[in-house]
């Protein structure tokens, strides 16, 4: 028996009338990035590998597929994110002083799903903002997000916001070592609160005391409050704390929460992070925040800050498009009828030909009107 | 010295503004596509490599990357091509049974360039009719691509045609075998002619005078005539100039030329095919024609016909696109500034936000305009 239709797990088609809903929706965003001043750019899917797990992104590593460059033996890499290809374009190739809008649309694959539900194969979408360190800049990107997020059209849609500096803050007060520090950071990405107990019992008790209080900072925009009062008095916490102040203000009929243990996103975010929920879904459909001196690699520290989605995923999230309708025209060389098609078409009509012999077939086109020869003119008459 | 930023061989980024000019020329081919009834499909980037070469796509095998599956242990394939995919979707998927448009654009990988001067990075985008074997489905994809072709505004446009049926019916008639056949195809396509002389040696001489007569039947439409007196006459040749006839009769201010001896594109071309070369270059910007039958390795032979181009190679014969304008606005959380910044993004004006203390680099933005607060209100001023 054959099987060779059959994909790899968690691969797959986007078949219509999905693919045109995942069209439209890339265009609307690419649009609105564009409106707010951010330009495109296409990083190519296959780069070396030492290029694609620079730095701060090695993370990434076991996402990523490998192959061996036929040209020069070296080892490439399938990008599993587009984020530190457009750092390296904003560092290395624009190399401009101030701030720098990109963003792009592309495919990343990785060699297995984030979760059961997820693809392998992702249309990452993003915008990047390098160059600024300020919180305006994560300002903007946050707004930029919540405007994104209302072009999907997705309900119950609501934005989470983190700072991993607050954690950073507390591991270097505590004197860790680098390893327990990256075991203290797993154990509250993952919310395990036994393993995190476990592991704060070495600590002086004000910095085991604040880590274990970090995973209830979480709701409204009161916990801030909250952890002013029961976070150490740190100079990093209380700037991370007014930094999230001053993004809890966004407001776009969006629901804005936080959550101070949400460790979230690949390794290299080091500021404000953000991330969006929908449906009820506990998988976040984008994820953001700042990564400044992600370019470092590549020749030059930038401040930079941005956010990403998976365009599968919203669509999947969106409701079932309608199919497309349009107008079937008969297979002739008259040249008045070959007008009167480019002129429909031209006006945004969708027109089928239909081939000789190939009525029986007439449902399958989707059309619900046709081009019919009446009273000496081409006229357009309901097929249902 | 860190050369984290190099990129390998044959691989590029595409920049502002080109990145864009890219989208914009995307976009408008899809649009093209859309409107003469070609529904959009997505498929993935990464397949089992045994559907990647079904059937008479298996020259695609050294152009294709490999990399084991980590979830099935299988071997992958880096799709090189997406038309054989799209085959896989009508044939197995969509499972219609009259004629079936579908369209596409998306990144393909090649281990090495097919020229020097192409990328290994190619941006396919293309358009496919399964279903109908008659000539009409030929001419509808050879009108559709001469309007795409005009979408590109590129100069010089010329498309040539030629018919695979013609060699396979040479070949048939002179009864060689598989392998001798083979050689003859490849010196054909290449047009070497001391190699095809050699090759012809032992063949009939009505045979052998007609394969050497191929390449110089070449020209405008009056080469069909000039076929028809010097082929043998042959059903399958009688039917395959009758259908070129018909094609050549296409009209759309583009030049056409004939070309017996074009055994251009992929093996699983066996009908009438398409090229179009462009301002003079050597190397065809768009490649198309039929493939009946490239559905049968996934459970159903069809009628097929169609073409696909590179984005990357027509933008880079294009025209250097304008840099981007826009309004720089001012950072104020002032509610009249954002609405009217709102309203001017949403009319399709870029607007870019300057940061506090970034006055300094407001060229980089590339805005002609700004907002400023005089006499009371919002006003827009050149900045030039």
């Amino acid at each position: 028996m054959n099987h060779t239709w059959l994909l790899p797990e968690y691969i797959e088609d986007i078949l219509p009338p999905y693919a045109q809903q995942v069209e439209t929706l890339r265009r609307r965003l690419l649009d609105l990035f564009a409106s707010w001043g951010y330009e495109l750019v296409c990083p190519p899917l296959i780069e070396y590998l030492d290029s694609l797990l620079t730095g701060k992104a090695q993370d990434l590593d076991l996402k990523t597929f490998k192959v061996v460059d036929p040209l020069s033996g070296r080892l490439l890499g399938l990008r599993a994110d587009i984020t530190p290809q457009v750092a390296r374009i904003d560092a290395h190739l624009l190399n401009r002083q101030g701030p720098t809008r990109l963003c792009y649309a592309g495919a990343v694959l990785h060699t297995r799903p984030a979760a059961l539900t997820h693809s392998r194969e992702l249309l990452q979408v993003g915008a990047e903002l390098f160059g600024h360190a300020g919180v305006e800049a994560d300002r903007e990107v946050l707004d930029l997000l919540l405007a994104a997020l209302q072009e999907t059209g997705l309900g119950e849609v609501r934005v989470s916001l983190g700072h991993v500096g607050i954690f950073q803050a507390l591991a270097a007060a505590s004197g860790v070592a680098e390893s327990e520090r990256q075991a203290l950071f797993q154990t509250l990405q993952a919310k395990d609160l036994p393993a995190l107990e476990q592991l704060c019992r070495g600590l002086t008790p004000a910095i085991a005391e604040a880590l274990l209080r970090l995973p209830e900072l979480y709701g409204d925009v009161g916990v801030l409050a909250t952890a002013r009062r029961v976070l150490p008095d740190l100079p990093d916490i209380a700037r991370a704390l007014a930094d999230l102040s001053e993004l809890a203000k966004a407001d776009a009929g969006i629901d804005i929460l936080v959550d101070l243990a949400d460790l979230r996103g690949y390794g290299y975010h080091n500021g404000a992070m953000f991330a969006a929920y929908a449906g009820g879904q506990a998988q976040a459909i984008a994820l953001g925040g700042r990564y400044d001196g992600a370019g470092a690699q590549f020749g030059r520290a930038r401040p930079a800050t941005g956010f990403s989605l998976d365009l599968r995923r919203v669509v999947g999230s969106q409701s079932v498009p309608a199919p497309q309708r349009g107008i079937l025209a008969p297979n002739t060389t008259d040249a008045g009828l070959k007008r009167q098609i480019d002129a429909l078409r031209a006006a945004g009509e969708r027109v089928v030909v239909e081939f000789p012999g190939q009525e029986a077939h007439r449902a399958e086109s989707g059309c619900d009107r046709m081009l019919v020869f009446e009273a000496g003119e081409w006229q357009i008459r309901s097929l249902v």
